[in-house]
């Protein structure tokens, strides 16, 4: 397996400690990765690891200057897994018709569109019935209002509920006999053990082994901490 | 199948209205049930109702006076579908260490002890860590504060995440080859298809077809309005 589209190109910040940090993460990953493929040549049984997406906002590089001034840009907090994605210092207010919620985290790099991801139950706070899409796919959505200290943008469409999916490298996915586009079935474990159908897999140079729930999902089966899902076929 | 055990000994309110509401009630239960049996016997697949319960709170009668005053009754709003259980008008404050839930429902009959049902959502929010436990078994759970505007009750314990359970009439159970204490899986279909596995059977006199969920799970599954979910064998 070739770890290399992993291990280059998305070190943020100058200090050693940072790519210490990012190294420490690669790793992890890898030897997680490794772990796993053992486990499936063991076992026959392929476990994926879970990320539990909170709710949260990609914003377009105009939208990122109206919200927090001109020629601003994403101030870099923690990478996640997902190579060259991370979770940036911004936050911001997400208004709709029925109430709003603070501290919304912004993730980075900027986007082409800005998309807001919420799950269910902050639909119904916020008084916004957006349907399940798949990251991207916004035409039809609803929108709402984002608000800083700085400013606000009212949006015409770009929130969804994110359709649950499989995030995995074209290595990985050799590996594991999976396609991109293929559907698949994970289940989680527990005394809250759940069957997650439908699970879209997304094979690209860009994605590493995991598997995105967001917080309803989690919360339904119990995922809490690390949990490894497993792939039904 | 008999439905008498439905049809008798929980009308609640002494109008002609409340009892020919509560008749049409039972009467959309009793034909729902017959469908179901009717589909199952054509299909081979078995349909379960589902029930999304929100949070609520069950008192003990001193509980009760403490939170709505000496001698308080709980005031009947709407029966549920299962026998002889309502919502009351009353609500309450949940009180937690690191926040505060407003306008929980208290649902009747009063019971032996008082119990708390949240989601694990709602547990975040109020700072509290519950196990999953099926109703009344509340030994060992955390506890937390009710208030009303007339006083308040700290609970040693009490405090859980309704296990998931598919509630039955004997009658009905025989129908389906289901039993008490049975484990079954049940299938949401749509877009966000869930297999909910570890589903306990609770069958009774005073049970009636009915799968029920909480939000995080309802959410989960994209169960809004009225959905019926396939019991897998």
């Amino acid at each position: 397996m070739d770890f290399n589209h992993v291990v280059t190109g998305h070190v943020h910040g100058n200090g050693a400690a940072a790519k210490r940090k990012m190294a420490d993460q690669l790793s992890k990953n890898k030897i997680t990765a490794l772990a796993l493929q053992e486990i499936a040549r063991m076992t026959g049984k392929l476990y994926v690891p879970a990320a539990v997406s909170g709710r949260h906002v990609h914003l377009c590089p105009r939208d990122i200057e109206t919200l927090f001034g001109a020629g601003h840009t994403l101030a870099h907090m923690k990478d996640l897994v997902q190579p060259g994605q991370f979770a940036a210092q911004e936050t911001v207010i997400l208004v709709g018709p029925k109430g709003s919620i603070e501290k919304v985290r912004v993730l980075g790099p900027a986007r082409e569109k800005t998309q807001v991801e919420v799950s269910v139950t902050d639909s119904y706070k916020l008084g916004i019935a957006p349907n399940v899409r798949m990251s991207g796919d916004t035409d039809g959505t609803p929108g709402c209002t984002l608000v800083t200290q700085n400013g606000s943008v009212e949006l015409a469409g770009g929130v969804m509920i994110a359709a649950r999916h499989l995030h995995i490298s074209p290595e990985q996915a050799a590996d594991f006999g999976l396609a991109d586009r293929q559907v698949v079935t994970l289940r989680a474990p527990g005394p809250r053990a759940i069957q997650f159908e439908n699970v879209l897999v997304r094979c690209g140079k860009e994605h590493f082994l995991e598997m995105h729930l967001d917080t309803d999902e989690a919360n339904a089966a119990g995922i809490g901490g690390e949990t490894f899902l497993q792939i039904m076929k």
